[in-house]
């Protein structure tokens, strides 16, 4: 597409600009503590082009987007036996809710809330350790992006175990259907410390290719998921990735993608481009505010909506 | 796409003989009575072509489908301000539930349940009766069919009527939050009318034309609707089509798409083509069985899915 | 009891004079309207003593302190059948609230809150007329009171039909569950008319004698209802009178009770008196504020509370 | 009452002969292994007659009866403040629900369902350890009994513990909401050995004599608690004392009384008796079968019902 460049370096300036930028989320001090003044947007197309602008090897924490990631390692190990234990509708609840938990007997309703990521990661466990099931995520963040320095945050996931009351009441509730194989303190820590990896927008954008491309890291590139299992996951990013703002994203942005409260985003144009979008500002649903502007001109300019006919 | 002709000739002579076919509507004694048998698909492509299997000119209800087209003429009428009394978010509950009605006062989750499409039906009697809205409505599906033929079915709006007492009530509730400004019989009486309309796959697959193509009615088209408002519906139909059921078609099917009890569904893939699919018996969600097998085959077999990067 | 007189005509200044009064219900002209610094209280006692203060003979709008009266009916004529289309577990939901009713499939969760009250009219009318239904219920008061001219104020009850439509709403609903055997709209008719009946705290505390004495007018009265009704609808009272405040009313007072958005409360101790008490003005869960706190001092002060050993 | 011993004679030999006898609890497995065939009755008078029939002596699991015993202590210990933490409404839900939590915020809906109990065990830890909180709690129940035998049984309070996770996810949800002092762990042991003190129907009827003469052991009994608190402890019970089934024992019985899933419930007549009814079975709501009926006839012959006026 000619001039995106262009639109992405215009994007970029206006976004490191904007005065209303929502609030970093606090319930972790690291995260609290972050400059809401950030702002960086890394795209990569379809030629294997990289854009950036702004601060685009800061790196952020990556929160609920690593259930993108963790889901498509879940897949990739068990198949559609995974939906026996997770469900894949949209919940209307927040992201932390436990009541739809009780309402259907310990099946979380998709495993992008917290509880259907718990039980994702509860089968990225099986017949292994909670660490062995860290090392395999970060691995196959590293292999997909090419950039074996992806690695976690010890005091980020030191932080979301003191601050984990409501996580941990996930857990044990969900422990308490007897929908988890391993000891929910064990899931717990390896959901911690998933959450708590550390990545920049450029790391992420690579680390995305594969759900733009059909299980491949491009158009000719590398198989690192089967092409249903990229599909899928999009699906469920489209109708799931923003929590109870998920109708809202597709609506005004039109692109599958997950959000973190981190202020991360990962964006994916089936056959276009993946895109990683950060400010550490959040609006009231907890999705980066900045970051969900900036990709609604991108989508708005380019015209890179799953929903128009020329995408 | 080479071959689009045999692999649709193959689905509709599966989907044919197929022997487990749900069951029909039966809340309405004319719904009950149609041959379960049936069953019709019809693909309208970029290139102008109509590709048409089985009872492709069997007329149906519309049912809630319909509620696709309202959504349209009132954006086109009103514009954002519409999403002041309706929201956009998926419900996660069942098609009529009127829980969440309580919980928002009175502003429904999204237009494509019950309460939400009542709300939409009092928008585009706005400044007007409910014969003349109804009268729009059609005019619409004609134009944009381009079958001046398309019509309402006297006998099932009596039925809606007589065993409409789930929807009163909701009108009404909706009406003590004062979120209608017409009064709930007339809101009715256009919203039973509307769903009562009798549609063949052939005029369904035409008159959707405009959301494959911007808001054109092909490639180089009419203009029947504006792009953004064509984008906004495939959004909505993607994420709250189905019911409670979305996540599930967007997952196995993977296109915007919004069903009926009448047993049809409207299915758009952005560029490449409008399709319906018609047959009567239901699945527990309420969608019809057969035509969700079918679009699911047909999607596995063109790579048509809004997630895939060949589309 | 000793004193009697003097601790309900100390109560009596007491809240004449209060400045907190709360605020009369708006939603009808007319009940807005209302003086709100007016109280009325009257008691009647085992030896048939009648001490009254305050505006004793001022008539006010019976609102839902009537259900206990139609509840007393319909099991008179029908008996425990009457538990099969409504439940007898408090609500924990505000009285208007519909959310319930749709999990229970139509069967309201007691006969105190407005959708069980819909119910209970509909008994009352069965096999006659909405009118026959509404003497029915006036000649029962009449007779429990001994005062023939307790009447419906039409004014009222036209106005409770023009801003009835959450009622309307929830009468369509349980007829959506066939829950309902006379048309709903008849039967909003003698409900809208029954909550119109208009009476003074005398009549009311002389009409609530046979709660208080097993289903006679007094020690040795005449029998206007059952034994086993009149303790069956006491214990409805205490569990589910005050609504979402149920619990607090028998915390604060102890006595088995009726209240309704007009300011007036049926409060009873079995064995020893009959009370109603009125001042117009709401606490936040829609009871009168002073007549509950009238009630709770002179629960306090006679030691008249069902979980107490003196009484 | 003449004929008191026979009316309990003849109701111990119909529930010891009865057929129909619902099934013990058995989440854990000491209580599963309970023979259903077991009875008990014990009542204690105003004249300080103990009428006891059946298996008297025969020891069980207080379970949820403990709460009404800690929610007495806790509310000596801190008064009427203990409210801003816990509310006094009944449910409307399950013991075991946690929806209820997250619409408040977490502040449980009564101390009788199982989160409301968790706070006020985790009041009455305030200040010291989960050692000298259960001692307080038998040093209550040993004192107010006079039987200084009352002891916890270690096997049931380590399978409460095991079997936990339910209360366990109640625990952190609550401590979500900071509305846990003490450490969610410390709190459960405190909760899980109360739980499981061992008791029998002579024990625990002489236990609840308080709770039938304003905290008197007795018309001329020790002051054990004030005449407030018993009060307050007796009106929690008759609206919150058997979870979603409270409605209908306060119907059929009439008396306050607190449920088991050890099969016991302690019932009080003010001024007139304690009563502790034991059997093992229990119906759907987790109230036990046989125990209820007992009361429903001892309260049909006796009168003794807080809503009749005899009593």
């Amino acid at each position: 597409m000619d001039g995106l460049e262009d639109i992405i370096a215009e994007i970029g300036r206006r976004c490191a600009a904007a005065s209303e930028r929502g609030t970093p989320a606090s319930y972790i001090p690291k995260l609290g503590q972050v400059d809401p003044g950030q702002f960086g947007l890394v795209a990569v197309t379809a030629d294997g082009r990289e854009i950036a602008v702004g601060d685009a090897d800061q790196a952020f924490s990556m929160q609920s987007i690593v259930k993108v990631f963790a889901l498509t390692r879940a897949l990739e190990r068990i198949g559609d036996v995974l939906w026996q234990r997770v469900g894949r509708e949209p919940s209307g609840d927040p992201f932390n809710s436990i009541v739809q938990l009780e309402h259907k007997s310990g099946v979380p309703r998709n495993p992008f809330i917290n509880p259907g990521a718990i039980v994702v990661m509860d089968i990225l466990q099986a017949g292994t350790t909670a660490q062995a099931s860290i090392d395999d995520l970060l691995g196959f963040l590293r292999e997909a992006s090419g950039d074996f320095s992806i690695a976690v945050d010890p005091e980020v996931a030191e932080s979301e175990d003191t601050h984990g009351a409501r996580n941990r009441a996930m857990a044990h509730f969900i422990a308490a259907f007897r929908n988890l194989d391993n000891d929910p303190e064990e899931v717990l820590h390896t959901y911690f410390n998933a959450c708590a990896v550390s990545i920049t927008c450029r790391q992420l954008a690579w680390a995305g290719r594969y759900l733009a491309w059909d299980g491949l890291t491009g158009p000719n590139g590398r198989r690192v998921a089967a092409s249903a299992t990229a599909r899928r996951t999009n699906a469920l990013m489209l109708t799931c990735g923003h929590y109870d703002g998920s109708g809202e994203f597709a609506f005004r942005v039109g692109m599958p993608g997950k959000s973190g409260v981190g202020g991360g985003i990962l964006a994916v144009v089936p056959g276009y481009a993946s895109i990683a979008c950060w400010s550490p500002g959040l609006d009231v649903a907890g999705n980066s505010k900045i970051a969900t502007e900036a990709l609604e001109e991108l989508a708005e300019r380019t015209g890179w909506s799953v929903f128009a006919s020329q995408c």
